[in-house]
C-alpha cells in the first residue's frame, strides 16, 4: 500500500497497482500514513466495513435509489441501462464512488477510485454495518476530511476538477420526445410553444432524426433541410439538440463505420476482431473511447452536425447498453428447438424463457469485449464505468474545439470525472409519482459528484403522464439547472399542452417563474463552477433536530432558498418543516407574495399553477421579470427579495452565457448588501454587470412587514 | 333498461340481459326510475363519465394500486397474476367494481354488476372526467344513496350479504413461505418463535407441502406424517395453512384428475375437449368452478387435508394465473427457429423476445377456455372474475360440512360477493416501502367491499426485505385482521428473527402488542359481520379540512382510533395530523402511556420497538396482557384506556371464536360507559362475558390527567 497526501483535507492509499482512470486531478505528495480501515483482500475482491450506530448517516453514491441518507440498500457501482427503477433495482447508469459517512463523533468522506464493479450494502444485509465490496484488488482510496459535511464536498471537488460549465442557454426549458419524427413534427412543437406562450430554450431531437440509426446521420427524408430547421428555429431563440448513441452501425459505406476500422477504432473480441453486438441500429461496433486516438476521432464526427448550426448534444447508450449479442441469441433460439415437441417442466419452461426476457446487457457481454487503455489491454467488466464518461470526454473536447465556445451536452452513463465534460440527466426514469420523489433526493447526491448540471426527465420518460404529474414535477424541475421534459415512444405525449389548455395555463404559470430565476441558477451555477461544494444541501447538512435528520422531500437550494415540493398526487399542499423562521415566496400570475412563517412544521396549501419555496432569515433572492427564451432575459431591472433581520447580502454573478471568460474568472458580479439598523434600512451595492441599472428591493423584517426600495447603479 | 328498488337507498338499473353473476342477495323490486347517467352503448362496450372537479374525490375499486383517493390513475377490473407492482400497472388480483364518487353537492356510490372486464379512468387522461369502460352491453348498475360517506358503505353492504368471519385464531400471527420445503423446516419455525419468544399462531404451507404441485396430495419424501406434525403444532397452539392452486396435473393415476375427467368437471376448449394451460405442475387443467356440481366435488377434496387435522387454507392462482399455453409456446419456438442465421434488426428481434417475455396471462388464452354457468356457455374472458369467487365458494361451502366450526381462508384473486367466503391477502406484493405505504391506502377500499379479514404479505413477498423495514411493516399489520408475514422463494427470509436478535426482540414487542389489541381488533370483525360499512375509515370520511381531505397515511381503525403508521426508510417518526385533540397511545416494553395532544400536525417520535396510535376523544379502547398465542389469551382482567372529557362507551364483542354461533347473534357483550361528572368519573359496566371478571380503567381528561380505576363485574 503506498498513500499520498493530494491536499490538507484528502489523503489516499494504493492498493496494488490501480488503472490511472484519470479521474483525480493534481499532484500526489508521497508520505506515510495509517489507513483508518481495514482492508481485506481475497479471490480478487478487497472488502472494508464500517460499524453503523441507529443514529450514523451515510451520504452520496451519486444518481442512484433510495433516499438522500443511503442507509437500508444495497447499490452498484456498475453502468446499467435498465429503464425499471422500481425499488429492488440496484444499480442505474451512473456509477460515482463518492459518499460520506456521519457518525456522531466524525464525518468523513470516502472516494474510490476503481473502474469497475464495487458494490455497496448500507446497513442492509444487517443494521449495523456498511460493507464495501470492490470487486478489484488494485484501487485507489480517498479519505476527505472536513470541518463539517459541507466542507468535506468541498474538499473533495478540490481534487476532481472543476465542473462542466453550460451555456446560459442549457438554463432554458427543454422540451424533447423520442417521437418528434419530422422536421415538421419539430416545427409544430415550437409553434404549439409559441401559440400557448410557453418559454423554450431548444429541442432535443432523439433517434428519429438519423438514418437507420447511424451516429451523425441525418434522414434524408424526415429530416431533409436540418440545417434550416437549426436556423429557423434559432431566429425564434430555440436550440435543436441531438442525440449520439454509443454504437456505430455495422454497414459497408457508412463514413463512421469504415473510418472506424480503417482507423482500427473499434474494441475487439478475444480473437482481436472488432465485436458485434446489437443495439439500435441492429449490429455494431463500439468505438474504444479509452483510447486518445479514438477520442480525438470521434469527438471531430460532431462536426458534421455542428456545421449544420448545432450546438448540443446528448450522448446515450453509453453505459454501453447491449440488447444482445449474437452468442446468446444463439442459445436462446437453439434451447427454443429443444424445447419443440417436449412436455416442458414448470422450471424448463422458465430457463428457455429467461433465454429471451434476460438477453439484454448480460454480465458476459462485457467480459467478451477489449479496450486499449495506456498501452494495456483490459476487457470492458475491468473498466466499465470509464466507457460513457470517455465517450463524453471525447465529445466534450472535440466539441470546444470545432466550436470555440460553450455548448449543451449530457450524457446517460456516467462516473465521476465526467463532470468536467458535460451534465447528466438522470436516465430513463417512468411517470411515476415515487420517481418525482427520486428526482429530488438525488439532487444532493450529484452535485457530491461534481454534477451541477442535472435534472430529471421531467414528466417520466416511460409510462405515462397526466397533467397533474407533469406540473408538480416543473414545480420541481424549475429549480434544477438542466429543465427537460423527456418522454418514450408509446407514450402519452407530454408537451405542457398536451394535456388540455388547463395544464397548458399552469405550466406556463410555472415556467415564467422558472425564467424568473434563471438568473440566480444560473449565478450558483457559476460559483458551483468557482468553488465546489453543494448547490443543493440536505438540511441535515445545515440543521439540528430530529425533523431535520430525517427530511427527505425538501432540502436547501444555495444559501438562500428552501424547495419543498409536493411528490405525491391529489394532493393540495404538503407538510413543510422549517429549521427556523423563513419567508415564504409564492410566484402566483406575475404577483410575488412574501410571507414571515415561524419554525416548526405546517400545512402548506401548494396549487398546481404557482411556485412555492422559503427564502432564509438574511438572505437575499434575485430574479427578473419572465421571458420566453433565455435570450430575451432582461436584467436592466433587477429585483431582489429579502427577508433581512439583521443584515443579507448576495452576489449576483453573470456572464455573456456562452463564452468561456469564466475560466478567467470575468464574469460580472453585483453585490447587494441590505442592512437593517437603528435608522432603517440601508442597502449597498457594488456592480460590474453591464446591463443591471435599477435594483427594485422587496424586504420582509421579522415582524413580517414589507417594505420596498429602489436604487440605481 | 329495466329499474329495480332493493332498498331504500339501493336502486339497479339493468342492461341487456345480465349473467347472474350471484353477488348481489336481497329481492329486487321493480321500480320505474330515471338512470342519473347517460350510458352510451357501442360495439359491444358500455360507457359512461362524471364530470370531475378539482375538488371531487374517488374512493373503492377494492385492492387496487393508487391512494385513498383514486383519481388520476386508470384502473382495470380483470383479475390478474402480475407479481411486479409498481406504479405503471392498472390491474391486480381483485376486480371490485364499487366506487363512491364525491363531488361538492352529492356522494353516491355506484356498483357494476358485470364479471368482465371494466376499464376505469378516473381524471387521467382528462383531469376533469371520470370515464367508467364496461366490455360488454349486459350488466347491473346499482346506484347507492346514503347520508355520507360511511352511510353508503352500509348501505351497499345491505345487498351484498353478510362477510366471512375467520375464526379467532385467525386474528394471530401467521409465518409463512414459500420455502419452507420440509416438515423439519416447519418444526424449525416453530421451534424459533418459541426459542424467540415471538408469538405465533399459524404456519402457512406454500407449494413445497404438495406432491409435484398436484392439489390434495402430500410429499411422502419431505411431509411424512403431516398429521403428526399437525397434531404437534396444534398441541402448541399453531394451525398448519397449506395453500391449493387453482389448476389440476394432468397424470394417469392422479385421483383430482381422474375424477375431474370421469366427472365432467374440467373447463372446456373451443372443441369441447378439457383445455390445456401450464401452471406450477406443468400441464394442467382447470375445475369449472363455475358449475354448482364442480364446486360441491371440489369442495368435498379438502377432506383429504382437514382429517389430518388441517383447520385452514389459501387458495392461489385462482386468476386464473397461466404460465403458457401451448399454441403460444409453439409461437415462440417457431418464431425463434425463423430467427436462426438472420440479422435480425432491432424490431424484429424485440419481436421475437417479446414472444417469451410475454407469454404469461395472454388476453387469447381466456378466450380459448369455457364455462358452463347456470346453463349457459360462456368463455372464461366473459365471466373471468367469478372464477377466483367460485372456487373460493366452492372451498368455503365445503369446509363448512366438512368442519362444522370455522377456518382460516383466503383468497387472491377476488371479486365482491367472495367476501362471504373468505378474507384476502393482497397478493404477490414486493419487499418495498412504496408496498408498505400501498397496504395502507388499499385497507378502506378493501372494507368498502366487504372484506374485513385482509392483510398484505407483511415483509412484502417479491424480493428482499430487511429488519427496518419488517419492522415498520409489522407496527402497519399489528392493526390488520389477517397478519401474515409471507415471503417468496429465493428472496431474503424474513421471519422476525431472520434479521439477528435486535430485530427480534423489536418484533417480539410489536407482536406482544398486537396480541394485546387482539379482543378489539376481534370485536371489531364481529361487528363489521353484523353491521357492514368501515373498520378502517379514510380521515376524509370524517373531518373537514383540507388536511383531513388529503391524508393519505393515516386512517382511523373503528370509531376509536387513529393509526398512523411509518412508512419510510430511516424515518426516525412522521407528521402526524390530529383533526381533533387525541390521545396519544404508546405501548412500549409492557407499558402503556397515554398522552393529550391537541388538534393541529407535529411531528411524532416513533421507535422500532414500540407500537403507537391515538385514542379518540371520549371512546375507550380496551386490551388485554399479551400471550403467545390467541389461544393463551388471558381476558379475566380486561384493561380499559379512555380519552374521557364528557362521557365515552365501548361494547367489547366475543365469543368462543371457533363456532358459528355469532351467525344467531350468541355473542358475549361487555358493555363499559364512563361518564365525567361534576362528582367525578363514573364507570357503568354491562357484561354477558364468562370470563371476564375485572375491568381496570386507565382514563385520560382534557387537562392530561390520568386516572385509574377498578370495577369487578
Amino acid at each position: 500500500m503506498n498513500t499520498f497526501r493530494m491536499t490538507k483535507h484528502v489523503v489516499g492509499f494504493t492498493f496494488g497497482e490501480p488503472v490511472e482512470t484519470g479521474i483525480l486531478m493534481g499532484a500526489k505528495e508521497k508520505v506515510s500514513l495509517k489507513l483508518p480501515l481495514e482492508i481485506a483482500q481475497k479471490d480478487g475482491h478487497s472488502r472494508f466495513s464500517f460499524p453503523l450506530t441507529e443514529r450514523d448517516r451515510v451520504y452520496g453514491l451519486g444518481p442512484n435509489l433510495g433516499g438522500i441518507n443511503k442507509r437500508g440498500r444495497k447499490y452498484e457501482s456498475y453502468c446499467t441501462d435498465d429503464p425499471l427503477h422500481h425499488e429492488d433495482k440496484t444499480t442505474l447508469y451512473g456509477a460515482h464512488n463518492f459518499f460520506i459517512l456521519e457518525d456522531d463523533d466524525v464525518a468523513r468522506g470516502y472516494f474510490i477510485d476503481f473502474p469497475s464493479r464495487i458494490r455497496y450494502d448500507v446497513g442492509f444485509t444487517s443494521q449495523s454495518q456498511f460493507t464495501v465490496d470492490i470487486f478489484g484488488e488494485n484501487f485507489t482510496l480517498l479519505v476527505i476530511d472536513g470541518e463539517n459535511l459541507k466542507s468535506i464536498v468541498k474538499n473533495f471537488h478540490e481534487v476532481i476538477g472543476k465542473p462542466y460549465m453550460p451555456p446560459k442557454w442549457g438554463l432554458g426549458y427543454a422540451q424533447s420526445r423520442w417521437g418528434y419524427k419530422t422536421a415538421e413534427d419539430v416545427r409544430r412543437v415550437r409553434e404549439a410553444f409559441e401559440r400557448h406562450d410557453l418559454p423554450l430554450d431548444s429541442i432535443y431531437l432523439d433517434l428519429d432524426y438519423m438514418e437507420d440509426f447511424k451516429d451523425f446521420s441525418v434522414s434524408e427524408e424526415r429530416f431533409p433541410k436540418l440545417q434550416e430547421l437549426s436556423q429557423e428555429l434559432q431566429e425564434t431563440g430555440v436550440h435543436l439538440v441531438p442525440i449520439i448513441d454509443a454504437g456505430v452501425k455495422i454497414e459497408e459505406g457508412y463514413d463512421i463505420y469504415e473510418e472506424g476500422i480503417a482507423g482500427d477504432h473499434f474494441v475487439k473480441n478475444v480473437k482481436g476482431e472488432p465485436y458485434v453486438a446489437a443495439v439500435w441500429p441492429g449490429k455494431v461496433h463500439f468505438p474504444d473511447f479509452l483510447q486518445e486516438k479514438t477520442q480525438t476521432w470521434f469527438g471531430e464526427k460532431y462536426k458534421a452536425l455542428t456545421d449544420l448550426g448545432i450546438d448540443g448534444f446528448w450522448n446515450d447508450m453509453n453505459e454501453p447498453a447491449i440488447f444482445y449479442d449474437e452468442t446468446s441469441l444463439q442459445e436462446g433460439v437453439e434451447a427454443a428447438i429443444k424445447a419443440q415437441g417436449e412436455n416442458l417442466g414448470v422450471y424448463a419452461f422458465f430457463n428457455l424463457r429467461d433465454k429471451f426476457q434476460s438477453i439484454g446487457n448480460k454480465d458476459e457481454y462485457y467480459q467478451r469485449f477489449f479496450h486499449e487503455f495506456h498501452g494495456k489491454t483490459y476487457s470492458n467488466e475491468e473498466l466499465h464505468n470509464l466507457y460513457g464518461f470517455y465517450m463524453t470526454k471525447s465529445a466534450s473536447e472535440g466539441l470546444r474545439k470545432i466550436l470555440g465556445k460553450r455548448f449543451v451536452l449530457i450524457s446517460r452513463a456516467s462516473s465521476i470525472g465526467m463532470h468536467r465534460y458535460s451534465g447528466i440527466w438522470t436516465g430513463d426514469n417512468s411517470s411515476w409519482w415515487s420517481h418525482l420523489s427520486l428526482n429530488l433526493r438525488m439532487l444532493p447526491a450529484l452535485n457530491m459528484s461534481g454534477f451541477y448540471y442535472v435534472g430529471a426527465d421531467t414528466g417520466g420518460f416511460g409510462g405515462n403522464a397526466y397533467g397533474e404529474l407533469l406540473l408538480r414535477w416543473l414545480q420541481l424541475s424549475a429549480f434544477t439547472p438542466l429543465l427537460r421534459n423527456h418522454s418514450a415512444l408509446g407514450c402519452a405525449q407530454q408537451e405542457p399542452y398536451a394535456f388540455g389548455t388547463e395544464v397548458a395555463e399552469k405550466a406556463r404559470e410555472i415556467l415564467r417563474d422558472r425564467y424568473r430565476l434563471i438568473p440566480y441558477l444560473y449565478s450558483e451555477t457559476l460559483k458551483a463552477w468557482k468553488e465546489g461544494g453543494l448547490m443543493f444541501t440536505p438540511l441535515a447538512f445545515e440543521f439540528w433536530g430530529e425533523e431535520a435528520q430525517h427530511a427527505e422531500d425538501q432540502m436547501l437550494l444555495g444559501e438562500e432558498l428552501m424547495i419543498s415540493p409536493v411528490t405525491q398526487a391529489n394532493a393540495g399542499g404538503r407538510y413543510v418543516y422549517l429549521p427556523e423562521a423563513m419567508a415564504e415566496v409564492t410566484f402566483k400570475e406575475d404577483q410575488v407574495t412574501l410571507t414571515l412563517e415561524k419554525e416548526g412544521v405546517r400545512y402548506m396549501s401548494y396549487a398546481l399553477d404557482e411556485l412555492k419555496f422559503h427564502l432564509r432569515r438574511n438572505r437575499l433572492l434575485p430574479y427578473v421579470p419572465p421571458a420566453s427564451s433565455t435570450r430575451d432575459l432582461e436584467v436592466s431591472t433587477l429585483h431582489v427579495l429579502g427577508y433581512v433581520e439583521t443584515e443579507g447580502e448576495y452576489e449576483l454573478l453573470d456572464d455573456d452565457g456562452i463564452s468561456y471568460g469564466y475560466e478567467d474568472e470575468k464574469m460580472y458580479s453585483t453585490r447587494i448588501r441590505v442592512t437593517r439598523g437603528e435608522d432603517g434600512v440601508k442597502v449597498d451595492v457594488k456592480n460590474t454587470h453591464p446591463h443591471i441599472k435599477r435594483i427594485l428591493l422587496t424586504i420582509l423584517d421579522g415582524e413580517n412587514h414589507i417594505m420596498e426600495k429602489e436604487v440605481l447603479v
